[in-house]
């Protein structure tokens, strides 16, 4: 294995034997995995490599299904609201929702969940009102109040598993499209410990059961039209969790029910960026029981057959929550990540796993996610993947992980020469990394910061899936920014903040929309307003960023006005004169290309608020002194390395530390320090040449940086 | 008379009589007024026109308030907020306010009304755990939780009449700073009545008086650092209207009690842009009532003296309200209102009153509203002249009205031949447009506009004050757009909606932003979504602006989204998809130069909303059908001569009115038809010749108009 490198696991392809060795050979691959749709053949498992195998757990039973129809997975949905303009109301339930995804479960076990609602009253119409026509298909309303809206939310099978679903349209394949197995009933479970066993005496060259996640996807409903497919799609949401016997359990175990609104909340369903109720939060706790309860016991069974159980966490993994507390009580030996970003490394290196792999982008697939070409024309996998590895190297140089890897089709490699090479490249720059993180951690800047939102640890480095599905969001700019920086994060809930979890913290960040999870909305109470005001005053220094702390019902939208100086204009100022400032940065704080976005409606709530930037009139980034801290405001933040670099000279003075070593004079370069191995690492993330300087603990170190080099120097 | 034209108000200037003379003839006026800080000579009085005098009925008494000083008028403050950090919370009343506008009331009479409040826990703070110390005009907070906000709301004298204070600091007038009388005070009420009958006694050459509006002035609230003086200005706001006295009898009336949290609402006040609670319009009321009953006495002995009584229709104009019910009741002979817009005019020519004049801009003062020099060096006193009158001009062509005039000091139009100039031809044109108004009224199209909003007909044709206060509001650049076209406008408030005013209206516009009285909040009832939605399902056209009917707690945003196939992201879509559309705008809707702004957050709700603009992915205007009714959407408005005519175009088809006679080809051309007279009206608004087309009931008519010409038409 040695000779190879090592910690790179390859995708194995039927047929490709030899090239796989030989990308094993270029790569330093020592695993070889089959991917989805994909198995790999004899000759590749008797080459020596660790083998991994994937099992997608819930997925391949069709016949199973078949025989048990009501094992099939289910979710609640609501169909579009209708407005009663006279004459009966009547809903064909599948009219909004995609055939090929759902199937209506009208059954006695499923009936008692639905509910019909009068959206403009916010009522729920009687049971006897309302009939469902089985045949049809359809529900009747036969009571209803003129020129009011209504809808029917109501439980339905999901009939196509999302990421066959997914891969038939993105991939366009044609095998049989796969159905999810629900080990919520008692015939599943038992049916799937079965199959595990009998899975597991078929497969003796595997060394790892490496499993797509376990029992229920993430959320994403599709929609019957073409032109709005994707109706609600969230990577963190329970919303596919759900199946009679569950809510019957749930029932029982917390002396409540849950019905249909509880999830489709108004139709709008529970988006993990908005405030989580307490009912929501019950739930969650419930599924991540019942999902650790079979789950472990499947690890169980890898181990007794001499095999270890690494678990994907991407797919079908909600309920596993590797940041709850009962994720080490599953046993499992590695965790395994795909990313695109630095927030996502860092979101698997901090996993209390064994061992921690990242499953690389782009994937060997023609298209990427997003639908854009990859290895196909017009693609540039080896760009891509540059890119990507810009975003990893440089959390890679604050938190080491184990291993990275490659998914898809090998054969799709051939005739990109240029791909090949650089993920040569890049593997042994992962490895040159990971040596580094043995000798010791790197060296990180006193001020401790803790993020501050609804779901604290158990969301630690992340929102909601992939950078670009959350890019609306500042938190999920300032994680990847944060993701590269030498400090240390925590993240923290508002039980955390009652608990006292602010002495530990040296800057909180608050950042979010309005009404968001991440801004924190109805969580701020009076005791965690106060929790804040007493820590700033004392010497903390709080940075919000967009609608920190909004809340409506109170003299200032951002309840944390106070420490910061500026509030937000909801209309609540229209006759109310603005403060007459001066913007006045000093130059050190804004890098090149460092730039702040406006958020139309800030304004300072003090003459004492120091405004550092502004455009048109509008504060972007102020200062405003409380007590011994202070309160920093930014209307918005993009992520960039100009505005990774603005953060940290904002964050270093929360501990008096505006010293400079070991930050660079670029802020394309990126440098870590790790102490004990006196070893410097440089990298430079940018396509550009590199000449600078970085003052070192004594005197201070010219660099000459290639494009996109890593630089290791021992000092 | 007639030799000089008429229907022109000169303002006189003692010692100007031979210019006061020359003017008059060049202008055509035949009366003649004093304005604030001038008087007229006797010799002026002598030339046989009409005088004007000017009467503030509640300033110029010094001498009495001096004795009598319980009599000055009030207003209910709040101190800024303060957080408890340890040791004693004291704050000083007056720190956050300019010193030279109020003074504590501490008198018995004034502390039960005081409230000191918890901001952050929104809880007021008992009595005892508060004092004040009179001395030191400070309030000191016995006991008050570990940092919590806090605030001090008390009754406050003004001691500077608004007005006055404004001229000294714009004007630099140093005449002694006037105060203000409050004849809620028996013995002011009973010296002011016989202050009246003394003056009129003493002005026998008065043919006219000439109130500078009532008693109490709009809010304008002024901070102690010159870096925030304005900390709330509303025009349309009651703060200024608040006495012991009048409290008292409030309670007496009513059965419930005003105290200052009723007022200043958590320190934001309760401005004109919000919606109005029940105590606010219940205070409003009464308030009106008071005004009205000593109004009334103060016009009968006018009237007793033969005189006639006009009203300046602002500055302390609050509870007199020309478009509420008990108006006239007052008997006034005349009202005048002072105007910059088009909305102004429309806004006089409504008042049910004999004589409707309007004072035009500019001010014969060295420097205008805003600030900017007018009389004086960098000044161009004709050009802001002609941009007013475009902007009147417009809406004098849909509603007559009988006089104009100008304010200010004569002498300073010395050295300005062309403004004197320009305004001959100005009141030329008043005098032309006046007389087509007299053979018939200007024929309208066919739809009929109904504006719902909090304030309804009390508020018709305005918000809060000028165009450049409320320029921000979409709502404002609307009215003035709509002040020139030829279509009848109704105003309705949400019990009028109730009533069933909807019947006799086409169209209804709703545009404002959220949480406005504008787009009506929280008075979006469940009955008055049903009424609009069941009107325009049978085939009303909804024309929503901006945030329409936006309230939160239901499935949508906006309430009437199931009309208008739109709604608004408030962060409730943050996992939505949105519906993929293209935007395809009839060419013809689009005049020259028209646009509508984006609004982030906005989308689509239904797959069959029409969107014809958009920009960046964002819907700027759509439409969607609803029965035979329809919604209209704009992300927003801003008032041109080619967005005029856009929101023309989009109303026309409201009444099926798609016909375009009296619709010139160029949108800075105006059009008015009066059929009685069978005399057409064409004014070019713009600094360009025109040649275009304009179809006729028979025909069309080509015309050539030289910039800003209004040419009338005998067909």
């Amino acid at each position: 294995m040695n000779k190879r490198g090592g910690d790179f696991t390859l995708p194995g392809e039927a047929g490709q034997e030899a090239w796989a060795m030989e990308l094993a050979d270029r790569w330093g691959a020592d695993a070889i995995r089959d991917s989805d749709g994909t198995s790999l053949s004899p000759a590749l498992m008797e080459q020596g490599m660790t083998v991994y195998s994937t099992v997608c757990i819930i997925r391949s039973h069709n016949d199973f299904i078949r025989k048990h129809p009501r094992t099939r997975q289910q979710t609640f949905l609501c169909t579009a609201p209708k407005v009663h303009t006279g004459g009966p109301l009547r809903f064909v339930l599948m009219d909004d929702f995609f055939s090929g995804q759902f199937e209506v479960n009208g059954g006695e076990d499923s009936l008692p969940f639905w509910q019909v609602t009068d959206r403009t009253a916010n009522l729920e119409v009687p049971a006897e009102n309302w009939e469902y026509l089985k045949e049809e298909g359809a529900v009747l309303l036969k009571e209803a109040s003129p020129f009011h809206a209504y809808t029917v939310s109501f439980l339905a099978y999901r009939v196509w598993e999302e990421i066959s679903m997914y891969n038939h349209t993105a991939n366009r394949w044609d095998s049989e499209p796969l159905m999810q197995l629900d080990p919520s009933w008692p015939e599943a479970r038992a049916y799937l410990l079965d199959w595990m066993e009998k899975w597991l005496l078929e497969h003796p060259a595997t060394g790892i059961v490496r499993f797509t996640s376990l029992f229920y996807n993430f959320v994403w409903i599709w929609g019957s039209d073409t032109r709005r497919r994707s109706l609600f799609t969230d990577w963190a949401s329970y919303d596919f969790t759900v199946s009679p016997p569950l809510l019957q359990a749930f029932k029982e175990h917390f002396g409540y029910a849950l019905r249909a609104e509880d999830f489709v909340n108004k139709g709008l369903y529970r988006s993990t960026h908005s405030v989580p109720d307490r009912k929501k939060r019950d739930w969650m706790a419930f599924v991540q029981d019942q999902v650790l309860d079979l789950g472990r016991e499947l690890v169980a069974l890898v181990h007794r057959y001499g095999k270890k159980a690494y678990v994907f966490y991407d797919d079908s993994w909600v309920g596993l929550e590797p940041y709850g507390e009962r994720f080490p009580e599953y046993g499992f030996d590695g965790i395994i990540k795909c990313a695109f970003s630095g927030f996502e490394a860092r979101l698997c290196a901090g996993v209390p796993a064994p061992v921690k792999e990242l499953r690389l982008h782009p994937y060997l697939f023609p298209v990427g996610l997003g639908g854009s070409p990859t290895f196909s024309p017009g693609g540039d996998p080896a760009g891509d993947a540059r890119a990507y590895w810009m975003n990893i190297r440089r959390a890679l140089l604050r938190q080491g992980l184990d291993r990275i890897g490659l998914g898809g089709y090998l054969s799709l490699t051939r005739g990109y020469p240029e791909f090949v090479a650089y993920i040569g490249q890049l593997a042994e720059e992962f490895r040159r990394i990971k040596a580094l993180h043995a000798q010791g951690t790197p060296a990180v800047k006193k001020p401790r910061v803790a993020v501050l939102h609804a779901w604290g640890r158990l969301r630690s480095w992340t929102l909601s899936g992939h950078f670009h599905e959350n890019d609306t969001h500042d938190l999920m700019h300032l994680l990847e920014a944060l993701s590269g920086l030498p400090l240390s994060v925590r993240f923290l809930d508002f039980e955390d903040l009652e608990e006292g979890a602010l002495q530990d913290a040296d800057l909180l960040l608050v950042a979010g929309a309005r009404n968001s999870a991440w801004s924190g909305g109805s969580l701020w109470t009076d005791k965690a307003v106060e929790r804040v005001q007493a820590w700033a005053f004392g010497g903390g220094t709080l940075l919000g960023v967009g609608h920190p702390a909004a809340l409506e019902g109170y003299n200032t939208l951002l309840r944390l006005s106070q420490v910061l100086g500026v509030d937000v204009d909801d209309g609540r100022y229209a006759s109310h004169g603005p403060w007459r400032f001066e913007a006045d940065c000093p130059p050190e704080l804004m890098a090149e290309g460092a730039f702040v976005p406006a958020l139309p409606g800030v304004r300072l709530t003090d003459g004492t608020t120091q405004v550092l930037l502004a455009k048109d009139g509008l504060p972007l980034l102020t200062r405003h002194a409380f007590g011994k801290g202070q309160g920093i405001y930014l209307s918005g933040f993009r992520y960039s390395p100009g505005n990774a670099r603005l953060l940290l000279r904002l964050i270093l003075p929360a501990s008096k530390d505006g010293e400079e070593t070991f930050i660079p004079t670029d802020p394309q370069v990126d440098c870590a320090w790790f102490p004990a191995g006196r070893a410097l690492a440089l990298a430079n993330a940018g396509g550009l040449p590199q000449h600078g300087k970085v003052p070192l603990e004594e005197g201070t170190l010219e660099y000459e940086l290639e494009p996109y080099e890593l630089k290791i120097l021992r000092l």
